[in-house]
Protein backbone atom coordinates (compact mmCIF):
# COMPACT_ATOMS: atom_id res chain seq x y z
CA UNK A 1 0.00 0.00 0.00
CA UNK A 2 0.98 3.53 -0.93
CA UNK A 3 1.48 5.91 1.81
CA UNK A 4 -0.84 9.19 1.38
CA UNK A 5 1.53 11.92 1.17
CA UNK A 6 1.37 15.11 2.44
CA UNK A 7 1.87 18.44 0.57
CA UNK A 8 1.58 21.99 2.13
CA UNK A 9 0.36 25.15 0.25
CA UNK A 10 0.49 28.57 1.88
CA UNK A 11 -1.76 31.39 0.43
CA UNK A 12 -5.03 30.40 -0.59
CA UNK A 13 -5.78 33.08 -3.19
CA UNK A 14 -7.06 33.09 -6.26
CA UNK A 15 -4.48 30.81 -7.17
CA UNK A 16 -3.75 28.48 -4.15
CA UNK A 17 -7.38 27.85 -2.81
CA UNK A 18 -7.86 26.10 -6.71
CA UNK A 19 -3.90 23.63 -6.51
CA UNK A 20 -4.89 23.32 -2.87
CA UNK A 21 -8.57 21.59 -3.73
CA UNK A 22 -6.60 19.86 -7.16
CA UNK A 23 -4.17 18.16 -5.22
CA UNK A 24 -6.96 16.86 -2.55
CA UNK A 25 -8.90 15.53 -5.31
CA UNK A 26 -5.59 13.82 -6.50
CA UNK A 27 -5.47 11.76 -3.19
CA UNK A 28 -3.02 13.87 -1.46
CA UNK A 29 -3.00 15.38 2.30
CA UNK A 30 -3.21 18.98 2.37
CA UNK A 31 -2.57 20.95 5.13
CA UNK A 32 -2.73 24.74 4.22
CA UNK A 33 -2.09 28.21 5.40
CA UNK A 34 -3.59 31.23 4.98
CA UNK A 35 -4.02 35.06 6.93
CA UNK A 36 -7.64 35.06 6.16
CA UNK A 37 -9.69 32.57 8.82
CA UNK A 38 -12.39 32.46 7.02
CA UNK A 39 -11.13 30.53 3.95
CA UNK A 40 -8.96 28.39 5.80
CA UNK A 41 -12.09 27.26 8.02
CA UNK A 42 -13.64 26.45 4.36
CA UNK A 43 -11.24 24.39 3.40
CA UNK A 44 -11.32 22.36 6.11
CA UNK A 45 -14.40 21.91 6.12
CA UNK A 46 -13.47 20.29 2.50
CA UNK A 47 -11.34 17.86 3.64
CA UNK A 48 -8.23 19.55 3.95
CA UNK A 49 -6.10 19.97 7.40
CA UNK A 50 -5.95 24.08 8.54
CA UNK A 51 -2.77 24.99 10.04
CA UNK A 52 -2.59 28.43 12.14
CA UNK A 53 0.95 29.35 11.44
CA UNK A 54 3.85 28.01 8.30
CA UNK A 55 5.72 26.79 11.38
CA UNK A 56 3.19 24.78 12.89
CA UNK A 57 2.40 22.95 9.14
CA UNK A 58 6.09 22.69 8.32
CA UNK A 59 7.19 19.33 10.25
CA UNK A 60 3.74 17.64 8.89
CA UNK A 61 4.67 18.21 4.92
CA UNK A 62 7.40 16.49 2.75
CA UNK A 63 6.65 19.57 0.12
CA UNK A 64 5.11 22.89 0.71
CA UNK A 65 4.19 25.37 -1.92
CA UNK A 66 4.27 28.92 -1.83
CA UNK A 67 1.85 30.76 -3.80
CA UNK A 68 1.48 34.19 -1.99
CA UNK A 69 1.20 37.58 -3.78
CA UNK A 70 5.70 38.06 -4.02
CA UNK A 71 9.04 37.78 -2.71
CA UNK A 72 8.38 39.66 1.00
CA UNK A 73 5.43 37.58 1.67
CA UNK A 74 7.57 34.62 0.52
CA UNK A 75 10.13 35.69 2.64
CA UNK A 76 8.23 36.00 5.76
CA UNK A 77 6.28 32.87 5.38
CA UNK A 78 9.62 31.02 4.84
CA UNK A 79 12.19 32.73 7.70
CA UNK A 80 9.63 35.04 9.44
CA UNK A 81 8.58 34.59 12.85
CA UNK A 82 6.18 32.15 12.09
CA UNK A 83 8.31 30.94 8.98
CA UNK A 84 8.18 27.29 7.58
CA UNK A 85 11.90 26.66 6.74
CA UNK A 86 13.11 26.03 10.14
CA UNK A 87 10.82 23.83 10.54
CA UNK A 88 11.20 21.42 7.57
CA UNK A 89 12.53 18.39 7.57
CA UNK A 90 16.11 17.72 5.67
CA UNK A 91 15.38 16.59 2.71
CA UNK A 92 11.74 18.91 2.31
CA UNK A 93 10.77 20.61 -1.16
CA UNK A 94 9.97 24.05 -1.39
CA UNK A 95 8.02 24.57 -4.68
CA UNK A 96 8.11 28.55 -4.72
CA UNK A 97 5.29 30.01 -6.88
CA UNK A 98 4.66 33.56 -5.96
CA UNK A 99 6.47 36.33 -9.19
CA UNK A 100 10.16 36.93 -7.77
CA UNK A 101 12.98 38.55 -9.09
CA UNK A 102 15.14 35.81 -10.41
CA UNK A 103 18.10 37.07 -8.12
CA UNK A 104 15.47 36.44 -5.40
CA UNK A 105 15.09 32.81 -6.93
CA UNK A 106 18.17 32.57 -6.80
CA UNK A 107 18.86 33.16 -2.97
CA UNK A 108 15.89 31.92 -1.56
CA UNK A 109 17.49 28.27 -3.33
CA UNK A 110 20.85 28.93 -1.43
CA UNK A 111 19.48 29.81 1.99
CA UNK A 112 17.43 26.73 1.36
CA UNK A 113 19.82 24.46 0.66
CA UNK A 114 22.22 25.66 3.34
CA UNK A 115 19.28 24.09 5.69
CA UNK A 116 19.68 20.96 4.24
CA UNK A 117 16.23 22.32 1.98
CA UNK A 118 15.62 21.46 -1.88
CA UNK A 119 13.57 24.16 -4.43
CA UNK A 120 11.60 24.37 -7.27
CA UNK A 121 11.53 27.97 -8.68
CA UNK A 122 8.24 27.27 -9.96
CA UNK A 123 6.05 30.11 -10.91
CA UNK A 124 2.66 29.65 -12.59
CA UNK A 125 -0.30 31.08 -15.03
CA UNK A 126 -3.24 30.35 -16.29
CA UNK A 127 -5.70 32.25 -13.72
CA UNK A 128 -8.19 31.01 -11.08
CA UNK A 129 -10.10 28.82 -13.46
CA UNK A 130 -7.31 27.09 -14.31
CA UNK A 131 -5.65 26.61 -10.79
CA UNK A 132 -9.27 25.05 -9.96
CA UNK A 133 -9.09 22.71 -12.23
CA UNK A 134 -5.39 21.43 -11.73
CA UNK A 135 -4.74 22.67 -15.42
CA UNK A 136 -2.80 25.98 -14.80
CA UNK A 137 0.79 26.30 -16.07
CA UNK A 138 4.06 26.08 -14.27
CA UNK A 139 7.23 27.72 -15.41
CA UNK A 140 10.19 25.59 -13.45
CA UNK A 141 13.71 24.95 -13.09
CA UNK A 142 15.89 23.27 -10.39
CA UNK A 143 17.83 20.60 -9.85
CA UNK A 144 16.91 17.02 -11.68
CA UNK A 145 16.69 15.32 -8.18
CA UNK A 146 13.88 18.03 -7.16
CA UNK A 147 11.95 17.14 -10.24
CA UNK A 148 12.06 13.46 -9.22
CA UNK A 149 10.85 14.01 -6.01
CA UNK A 150 7.66 15.82 -6.96
CA UNK A 151 6.52 14.57 -10.52
CA UNK A 152 3.15 13.39 -8.60
CA UNK A 153 2.63 16.43 -6.74
CA UNK A 154 3.18 18.74 -9.77
CA UNK A 155 0.95 16.50 -12.32
CA UNK A 156 -1.73 16.92 -9.61
CA UNK A 157 -2.04 20.46 -9.68
CA UNK A 158 -0.98 21.85 -13.10
CA UNK A 159 -2.03 20.79 -16.88
CA UNK A 160 1.97 22.08 -18.24
CA UNK A 161 5.26 21.85 -16.90
CA UNK A 162 7.41 23.63 -18.68
CA UNK A 163 10.91 22.50 -17.47
CA UNK A 164 13.49 25.13 -18.34
CA UNK A 165 16.73 24.39 -16.77
CA UNK A 166 18.81 22.85 -13.69
CA UNK A 167 19.17 26.29 -12.48
CA UNK A 168 17.09 28.57 -9.99
CA UNK A 169 15.63 31.94 -11.59
CA UNK A 170 15.36 30.92 -14.96
CA UNK A 171 11.54 29.91 -14.00
CA UNK A 172 11.11 33.19 -12.81
CA UNK A 173 12.77 35.26 -15.56
CA UNK A 174 10.61 33.41 -17.54
CA UNK A 175 7.34 34.15 -15.79
CA UNK A 176 8.77 37.98 -15.94
CA UNK A 177 8.80 38.33 -19.35
CA UNK A 178 5.22 36.53 -19.83
CA UNK A 179 4.21 39.83 -17.00
CA UNK A 180 5.60 41.50 -19.38
CA UNK A 181 3.77 40.81 -22.79
CA UNK A 182 0.66 40.33 -20.18
CA UNK A 183 0.86 43.80 -18.67
CA UNK A 184 1.84 45.44 -22.05
CA UNK A 185 -1.36 43.48 -23.80
CA UNK A 186 -3.53 44.82 -21.00
CA UNK A 187 -2.46 48.31 -21.01
CA UNK A 188 -2.71 47.97 -25.32
CA UNK A 189 -6.10 46.58 -24.62
CA UNK A 190 -7.33 49.97 -22.80
CA UNK A 191 -5.39 52.25 -25.30
CA UNK A 192 -7.32 50.40 -28.56
CA UNK A 193 -10.32 50.62 -26.34
CA UNK A 194 -9.92 54.18 -25.26
CA UNK A 195 -9.40 55.33 -29.04
CA UNK A 196 -12.42 53.61 -30.08
CA UNK A 197 -14.87 54.94 -27.76
CA UNK A 198 -12.99 58.40 -28.58
CA UNK A 199 -13.98 57.67 -32.38
CA UNK A 200 -17.55 56.45 -32.06
CA UNK A 201 -16.96 52.95 -32.85
CA UNK A 202 -19.34 50.68 -31.15
CA UNK A 203 -17.53 49.15 -28.35
CA UNK A 204 -18.92 45.47 -28.73
CA UNK A 205 -18.38 45.24 -32.70
CA UNK A 206 -14.88 46.50 -31.93
CA UNK A 207 -14.50 43.42 -29.45
CA UNK A 208 -15.96 40.96 -31.74
CA UNK A 209 -13.92 42.50 -34.71
CA UNK A 210 -10.31 42.26 -32.84
CA UNK A 211 -10.93 38.90 -31.65
CA UNK A 212 -11.26 37.88 -35.14
CA UNK A 213 -7.95 39.65 -36.46
CA UNK A 214 -4.24 40.04 -36.40
CA UNK A 215 -4.67 42.19 -33.22
CA UNK A 216 -5.77 39.71 -30.96
CA UNK A 217 -4.25 38.63 -27.98
CA UNK A 218 -4.74 36.57 -24.59
CA UNK A 219 -5.60 39.32 -22.50
CA UNK A 220 -7.40 41.54 -25.05
CA UNK A 221 -9.90 38.84 -25.28
CA UNK A 222 -10.24 38.03 -21.38
CA UNK A 223 -10.28 41.52 -20.24
CA UNK A 224 -11.90 43.66 -22.45
CA UNK A 225 -15.53 42.08 -21.16
CA UNK A 226 -15.00 43.65 -17.95
CA UNK A 227 -14.65 46.74 -19.76
CA UNK A 228 -17.54 46.21 -21.86
CA UNK A 229 -19.75 44.96 -19.24
CA UNK A 230 -18.44 48.03 -16.98
CA UNK A 231 -17.44 45.50 -14.74
CA UNK A 232 -14.45 46.09 -11.93
CA UNK A 233 -14.32 43.45 -9.78
CA UNK A 234 -10.80 42.72 -9.11
CA UNK A 235 -9.37 39.04 -10.97
CA UNK A 236 -6.23 40.87 -10.60
CA UNK A 237 -5.75 44.09 -9.51
CA UNK A 238 -4.11 46.99 -10.76
CA UNK A 239 -1.25 47.56 -8.09
CA UNK A 240 -0.63 43.50 -9.52
CA UNK A 241 1.10 45.15 -12.68
CA UNK A 242 2.10 48.23 -10.57
CA UNK A 243 4.26 45.47 -8.93
CA UNK A 244 5.00 42.81 -11.89
CA UNK A 245 6.43 45.35 -14.30
CA UNK A 246 8.27 47.19 -11.52
CA UNK A 247 10.04 43.91 -11.07
CA UNK A 248 10.46 43.50 -14.41
CA UNK A 249 12.00 46.96 -15.07
CA UNK A 250 14.16 46.24 -12.32
CA UNK A 251 15.51 42.86 -13.75
CA UNK A 252 16.44 44.77 -17.23
CA UNK A 253 18.04 47.73 -15.54
CA UNK A 254 20.71 45.49 -13.43
CA UNK A 255 21.80 45.05 -17.07
CA UNK A 256 20.87 48.76 -18.13
CA UNK A 257 18.66 46.94 -20.91
CA UNK A 258 15.80 49.25 -22.52
CA UNK A 259 12.50 48.39 -22.68
CA UNK A 260 10.47 51.46 -23.80
CA UNK A 261 7.19 49.60 -24.00
CA UNK A 262 7.01 48.13 -20.18
CA UNK A 263 8.40 51.15 -19.35
CA UNK A 264 4.92 53.48 -20.99
CA UNK A 265 2.91 50.18 -19.80
CA UNK A 266 4.23 50.54 -16.36
CA UNK A 267 3.72 54.43 -15.96
CA UNK A 268 0.06 54.01 -17.12
CA UNK A 269 -0.74 51.59 -14.08
CA UNK A 270 0.80 54.23 -11.85
CA UNK A 271 -1.45 57.06 -13.39
CA UNK A 272 -4.40 54.13 -12.64
CA UNK A 273 -3.71 53.21 -9.27
CA UNK A 274 -2.48 56.55 -7.73
CA UNK A 275 -5.88 57.80 -9.40
CA UNK A 276 -7.37 55.84 -6.89
CA UNK A 277 -8.50 52.34 -8.84
CA UNK A 278 -5.08 50.28 -7.95
CA UNK A 279 -7.47 47.74 -5.51
CA UNK A 280 -9.86 47.57 -8.99
CA UNK A 281 -9.48 45.05 -11.64
CA UNK A 282 -6.26 45.57 -14.12
CA UNK A 283 -8.45 46.87 -17.03
CA UNK A 284 -9.53 49.39 -15.13
CA UNK A 285 -6.59 51.33 -16.46
CA UNK A 286 -8.99 52.43 -19.10
CA UNK A 287 -9.52 55.11 -16.55
CA UNK A 288 -6.65 56.42 -17.49
CA UNK A 289 -7.88 57.92 -20.40
CA UNK A 290 -9.44 61.19 -20.34
CA UNK A 291 -12.49 62.57 -22.92
CA UNK A 292 -14.33 59.52 -23.04
CA UNK A 293 -17.62 57.77 -21.93
CA UNK A 294 -16.78 54.44 -20.61
CA UNK A 295 -19.65 51.72 -20.53
CA UNK A 296 -21.78 51.27 -17.29
CA UNK A 297 -23.02 48.06 -15.90
CA UNK A 298 -26.12 46.86 -17.49
CA UNK A 299 -29.03 47.55 -15.29
CA UNK A 300 -30.62 44.53 -13.33
CA UNK B 1 -28.92 31.40 -67.18
CA UNK B 2 -27.10 33.71 -64.72
CA UNK B 3 -24.05 36.07 -66.73
CA UNK B 4 -20.79 35.74 -65.49
CA UNK B 5 -19.66 38.77 -63.34
CA UNK B 6 -16.70 40.71 -64.32
CA UNK B 7 -14.83 41.90 -61.05
CA UNK B 8 -11.44 43.97 -61.38
CA UNK B 9 -8.70 43.74 -58.81
CA UNK B 10 -6.05 46.72 -58.36
CA UNK B 11 -3.16 46.00 -56.30
CA UNK B 12 -1.95 41.87 -56.94
CA UNK B 13 0.91 42.38 -53.29
CA UNK B 14 0.06 39.68 -50.57
CA UNK B 15 -3.30 40.20 -50.10
CA UNK B 16 -4.80 41.09 -53.42
CA UNK B 17 -3.65 38.75 -55.57
CA UNK B 18 -4.89 36.16 -52.96
CA UNK B 19 -8.07 37.80 -53.32
CA UNK B 20 -8.12 37.59 -57.18
CA UNK B 21 -7.71 34.23 -57.52
CA UNK B 22 -10.18 33.10 -54.66
CA UNK B 23 -12.59 35.24 -56.35
CA UNK B 24 -11.83 33.27 -60.15
CA UNK B 25 -12.40 30.37 -58.24
CA UNK B 26 -15.78 31.37 -57.54
CA UNK B 27 -16.51 31.65 -60.74
CA UNK B 28 -16.18 35.47 -61.62
CA UNK B 29 -14.23 36.86 -64.69
CA UNK B 30 -11.59 38.60 -62.77
CA UNK B 31 -9.41 41.74 -64.56
CA UNK B 32 -6.75 42.25 -62.93
CA UNK B 33 -3.95 46.06 -62.89
CA UNK B 34 -0.58 45.71 -61.14
CA UNK B 35 2.71 47.76 -61.85
CA UNK B 36 4.81 44.30 -61.98
CA UNK B 37 3.81 42.91 -65.63
CA UNK B 38 5.67 39.68 -64.42
CA UNK B 39 3.08 39.50 -61.47
CA UNK B 40 0.14 40.40 -64.46
CA UNK B 41 1.11 38.10 -66.66
CA UNK B 42 1.34 34.94 -64.29
CA UNK B 43 -1.99 36.18 -63.37
CA UNK B 44 -3.48 36.10 -66.61
CA UNK B 45 -1.89 32.38 -67.65
CA UNK B 46 -4.15 31.50 -64.64
CA UNK B 47 -7.20 32.73 -66.32
CA UNK B 48 -7.52 35.78 -65.31
CA UNK B 49 -8.00 39.23 -67.41
CA UNK B 50 -4.43 41.63 -67.09
CA UNK B 51 -4.97 44.96 -68.25
CA UNK B 52 -2.62 47.52 -68.78
CA UNK B 53 -4.35 50.37 -66.75
CA UNK B 54 -6.85 51.28 -64.29
CA UNK B 55 -8.74 53.40 -67.05
CA UNK B 56 -8.49 50.69 -69.64
CA UNK B 57 -9.97 47.99 -67.06
CA UNK B 58 -12.94 50.19 -65.80
CA UNK B 59 -15.41 49.86 -68.53
CA UNK B 60 -15.24 45.70 -68.41
CA UNK B 61 -16.36 45.80 -64.74
CA UNK B 62 -19.01 46.02 -62.15
CA UNK B 63 -17.41 46.16 -59.04
CA UNK B 64 -13.54 47.19 -58.55
CA UNK B 65 -11.41 45.92 -55.70
CA UNK B 66 -8.46 48.60 -54.50
CA UNK B 67 -6.10 46.75 -52.72
CA UNK B 68 -2.97 48.92 -53.27
CA UNK B 69 -0.74 49.87 -50.20
CA UNK B 70 -2.18 53.01 -48.81
CA UNK B 71 -4.20 56.25 -49.22
CA UNK B 72 -1.44 57.69 -51.82
CA UNK B 73 -1.83 54.64 -54.54
CA UNK B 74 -5.75 54.60 -53.63
CA UNK B 75 -6.08 58.11 -55.43
CA UNK B 76 -3.79 57.38 -58.04
CA UNK B 77 -5.40 54.41 -59.53
CA UNK B 78 -8.95 55.86 -59.28
CA UNK B 79 -8.44 59.52 -59.82
CA UNK B 80 -5.01 59.67 -61.38
CA UNK B 81 -4.02 60.06 -64.76
CA UNK B 82 -5.00 56.50 -65.63
CA UNK B 83 -7.42 56.16 -63.18
CA UNK B 84 -10.01 53.78 -63.14
CA UNK B 85 -13.13 56.61 -61.77
CA UNK B 86 -13.52 58.77 -64.54
CA UNK B 87 -14.36 55.84 -66.94
CA UNK B 88 -16.51 53.34 -64.52
CA UNK B 89 -20.06 53.10 -65.27
CA UNK B 90 -22.31 54.64 -63.37
CA UNK B 91 -23.54 52.42 -60.38
CA UNK B 92 -20.05 50.41 -60.23
CA UNK B 93 -19.06 49.44 -56.55
CA UNK B 94 -15.63 50.45 -55.71
CA UNK B 95 -14.74 48.15 -52.62
CA UNK B 96 -11.48 50.35 -50.89
CA UNK B 97 -8.94 47.92 -48.82
CA UNK B 98 -6.20 49.58 -48.47
CA UNK B 99 -5.85 50.55 -44.91
CA UNK B 100 -6.52 54.72 -44.75
CA UNK B 101 -7.32 57.11 -42.25
CA UNK B 102 -11.26 57.44 -41.45
CA UNK B 103 -11.37 61.04 -43.36
CA UNK B 104 -9.83 59.65 -46.48
CA UNK B 105 -12.39 57.08 -46.57
CA UNK B 106 -15.18 59.26 -45.67
CA UNK B 107 -14.01 61.75 -48.13
CA UNK B 108 -13.57 59.03 -51.01
CA UNK B 109 -16.83 57.93 -50.39
CA UNK B 110 -18.48 61.61 -51.34
CA UNK B 111 -16.07 61.94 -54.26
CA UNK B 112 -17.09 58.79 -55.99
CA UNK B 113 -20.94 59.09 -55.37
CA UNK B 114 -20.37 62.40 -57.26
CA UNK B 115 -19.49 60.36 -59.88
CA UNK B 116 -22.92 58.15 -59.32
CA UNK B 117 -20.01 55.40 -58.43
CA UNK B 118 -21.07 53.54 -54.46
CA UNK B 119 -18.24 52.58 -52.32
CA UNK B 120 -17.74 50.40 -49.64
CA UNK B 121 -15.05 51.10 -47.09
CA UNK B 122 -13.73 47.63 -46.44
CA UNK B 123 -10.07 47.19 -45.41
CA UNK B 124 -9.00 43.82 -44.79
CA UNK B 125 -7.24 41.21 -42.31
CA UNK B 126 -5.53 37.90 -42.09
CA UNK B 127 -2.60 37.51 -43.97
CA UNK B 128 -1.84 36.27 -47.18
CA UNK B 129 -2.31 32.84 -46.42
CA UNK B 130 -6.32 33.59 -45.41
CA UNK B 131 -6.73 35.73 -48.59
CA UNK B 132 -5.35 33.61 -51.15
CA UNK B 133 -8.00 31.04 -49.26
CA UNK B 134 -10.92 33.17 -49.37
CA UNK B 135 -11.04 33.07 -46.09
CA UNK B 136 -9.96 37.11 -44.99
CA UNK B 137 -11.17 38.76 -42.56
CA UNK B 138 -13.18 42.26 -43.79
CA UNK B 139 -13.99 45.30 -41.55
CA UNK B 140 -16.85 47.49 -43.60
CA UNK B 141 -19.49 50.17 -43.70
CA UNK B 142 -21.25 51.73 -46.17
CA UNK B 143 -24.93 51.89 -47.78
CA UNK B 144 -27.30 48.45 -47.31
CA UNK B 145 -27.32 49.47 -51.14
CA UNK B 146 -23.67 48.51 -51.68
CA UNK B 147 -24.11 45.30 -49.45
CA UNK B 148 -26.95 44.24 -51.79
CA UNK B 149 -24.52 44.65 -54.92
CA UNK B 150 -21.59 42.82 -53.97
CA UNK B 151 -22.63 40.17 -51.57
CA UNK B 152 -21.73 37.29 -53.77
CA UNK B 153 -18.62 38.85 -53.99
CA UNK B 154 -17.58 39.64 -50.65
CA UNK B 155 -18.81 35.86 -50.03
CA UNK B 156 -16.20 34.83 -52.91
CA UNK B 157 -13.24 36.85 -51.50
CA UNK B 158 -13.58 36.25 -47.26
CA UNK B 159 -14.27 33.88 -44.58
CA UNK B 160 -15.79 37.22 -42.73
CA UNK B 161 -17.32 40.52 -43.58
CA UNK B 162 -17.96 42.32 -40.80
CA UNK B 163 -20.92 45.00 -41.27
CA UNK B 164 -19.60 48.04 -38.79
CA UNK B 165 -22.42 50.72 -39.59
CA UNK B 166 -24.42 52.57 -42.45
CA UNK B 167 -21.39 55.67 -42.96
CA UNK B 168 -17.79 55.47 -44.77
CA UNK B 169 -15.08 55.74 -42.29
CA UNK B 170 -15.99 53.25 -39.82
CA UNK B 171 -14.48 49.99 -41.57
CA UNK B 172 -11.01 52.60 -41.52
CA UNK B 173 -11.26 53.18 -37.65
CA UNK B 174 -11.80 49.83 -36.63
CA UNK B 175 -9.01 48.76 -38.93
CA UNK B 176 -6.83 51.56 -37.93
CA UNK B 177 -7.45 50.23 -34.17
CA UNK B 178 -7.02 46.57 -35.41
CA UNK B 179 -2.98 48.16 -36.51
CA UNK B 180 -2.83 49.89 -33.38
CA UNK B 181 -2.77 46.44 -31.34
CA UNK B 182 -0.61 44.83 -34.03
CA UNK B 183 2.04 46.87 -34.18
CA UNK B 184 2.24 47.60 -30.62
CA UNK B 185 2.26 43.54 -30.12
CA UNK B 186 4.92 43.33 -32.73
CA UNK B 187 6.93 45.64 -30.68
CA UNK B 188 6.42 43.58 -27.46
CA UNK B 189 7.10 40.50 -28.99
CA UNK B 190 10.82 42.21 -29.94
CA UNK B 191 10.70 43.97 -26.25
CA UNK B 192 10.15 40.44 -24.79
CA UNK B 193 12.04 38.21 -26.93
CA UNK B 194 15.13 40.63 -26.64
CA UNK B 195 14.83 40.71 -22.95
CA UNK B 196 14.64 36.84 -22.70
CA UNK B 197 18.30 36.74 -24.87
CA UNK B 198 19.62 39.03 -22.13
CA UNK B 199 18.92 37.34 -19.47
CA UNK B 200 20.42 34.00 -20.91
CA UNK B 201 17.05 32.44 -21.91
CA UNK B 202 16.43 29.76 -24.39
CA UNK B 203 14.51 31.74 -27.20
CA UNK B 204 13.05 28.40 -28.60
CA UNK B 205 11.73 27.58 -25.15
CA UNK B 206 10.68 31.05 -24.02
CA UNK B 207 8.46 31.07 -27.29
CA UNK B 208 6.70 27.41 -26.32
CA UNK B 209 6.07 28.88 -23.12
CA UNK B 210 4.61 31.82 -23.47
CA UNK B 211 2.72 30.43 -26.51
CA UNK B 212 0.82 28.65 -24.26
CA UNK B 213 0.61 31.74 -21.32
CA UNK B 214 -1.53 34.24 -20.77
CA UNK B 215 1.37 36.86 -22.31
CA UNK B 216 0.29 35.23 -25.95
CA UNK B 217 -0.98 36.95 -29.11
CA UNK B 218 -1.55 36.67 -32.61
CA UNK B 219 1.50 38.44 -33.25
CA UNK B 220 3.60 36.86 -31.05
CA UNK B 221 2.92 33.72 -32.00
CA UNK B 222 3.12 34.81 -36.05
CA UNK B 223 6.10 37.14 -35.88
CA UNK B 224 8.62 35.57 -33.49
CA UNK B 225 9.54 32.27 -35.37
CA UNK B 226 10.96 34.87 -38.04
CA UNK B 227 13.22 36.10 -34.92
CA UNK B 228 13.63 32.50 -34.60
CA UNK B 229 15.38 31.30 -37.17
CA UNK B 230 16.68 34.57 -38.19
CA UNK B 231 14.88 34.61 -41.50
CA UNK B 232 13.57 38.57 -42.04
CA UNK B 233 12.44 37.93 -45.30
CA UNK B 234 9.19 40.76 -45.38
CA UNK B 235 6.04 39.50 -45.04
CA UNK B 236 5.22 42.62 -43.98
CA UNK B 237 7.62 45.04 -43.43
CA UNK B 238 8.63 47.28 -40.91
CA UNK B 239 8.17 50.68 -42.99
CA UNK B 240 4.09 49.30 -43.36
CA UNK B 241 3.91 50.06 -39.15
CA UNK B 242 5.99 53.30 -39.72
CA UNK B 243 2.87 54.10 -41.90
CA UNK B 244 0.12 52.56 -40.17
CA UNK B 245 1.09 53.39 -36.27
CA UNK B 246 1.36 57.04 -38.30
CA UNK B 247 -1.86 56.81 -39.60
CA UNK B 248 -3.10 55.79 -35.58
CA UNK B 249 -1.78 58.67 -34.25
CA UNK B 250 -2.78 60.88 -36.79
CA UNK B 251 -6.25 60.01 -36.24
CA UNK B 252 -5.64 60.47 -32.54
CA UNK B 253 -4.32 63.27 -32.46
CA UNK B 254 -7.05 64.87 -34.65
CA UNK B 255 -9.12 64.81 -31.48
CA UNK B 256 -5.91 65.32 -29.10
CA UNK B 257 -6.24 61.72 -27.37
CA UNK B 258 -3.02 60.50 -26.07
CA UNK B 259 -1.90 57.32 -26.86
CA UNK B 260 1.24 56.38 -24.84
CA UNK B 261 2.20 52.61 -25.86
CA UNK B 262 1.11 53.59 -29.99
CA UNK B 263 3.51 56.54 -30.12
CA UNK B 264 6.28 54.59 -28.48
CA UNK B 265 5.96 51.67 -31.08
CA UNK B 266 6.08 54.13 -33.73
CA UNK B 267 9.55 55.29 -32.53
CA UNK B 268 10.31 51.75 -32.36
CA UNK B 269 9.67 50.93 -36.02
CA UNK B 270 11.48 54.50 -36.91
CA UNK B 271 14.39 53.60 -35.00
CA UNK B 272 14.55 50.29 -36.88
CA UNK B 273 13.88 52.15 -40.36
CA UNK B 274 16.16 54.58 -40.06
CA UNK B 275 18.68 51.88 -38.75
CA UNK B 276 18.21 50.27 -42.43
CA UNK B 277 16.22 47.71 -41.69
CA UNK B 278 12.72 49.67 -42.92
CA UNK B 279 12.26 47.12 -45.77
CA UNK B 280 13.04 43.83 -43.78
CA UNK B 281 10.02 41.88 -42.32
CA UNK B 282 8.63 43.55 -39.29
CA UNK B 283 9.70 41.27 -36.60
CA UNK B 284 13.15 42.75 -37.33
CA UNK B 285 12.20 45.86 -34.82
CA UNK B 286 13.78 43.57 -32.23
CA UNK B 287 17.06 44.60 -34.19
CA UNK B 288 17.21 47.94 -32.07
CA UNK B 289 17.90 46.65 -29.05
CA UNK B 290 21.66 46.76 -28.39
CA UNK B 291 23.35 43.98 -26.12
CA UNK B 292 22.24 40.80 -27.51
CA UNK B 293 22.74 38.33 -30.00
CA UNK B 294 19.96 37.81 -32.12
CA UNK B 295 19.40 33.74 -33.60
CA UNK B 296 21.35 33.40 -37.05
CA UNK B 297 19.96 31.02 -39.83
CA UNK B 298 20.31 27.28 -40.03
CA UNK B 299 23.36 26.49 -42.09
CA UNK B 300 21.78 24.31 -44.81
Amino acid sequence: MSKVRNVGVIGLGAMGLGVARSLLRAGFAVHACDVRQEVLDKFAAEGGVACATPAIMAPSVDVLITLVVNAAQTETVLFGEHGAAAALKPGSVVISSATVAPDFAIALGQRLAAAGILMLDAPVSGGAARAASGEMTMMTSGPAAVYAKIEDILSGMAGKVYRLGDEHGIGAKVKIINQLLAGVHIAASAEAMALGLREGVNPDALYEVITHSAGNSWMFENRVPHILSGDYTPLSAVDIFVKDLGLVLDTARRSKFPLPLSAAAHQMFMMASTAGHGGEDDSAVIKIFPGIDLPTPKQV
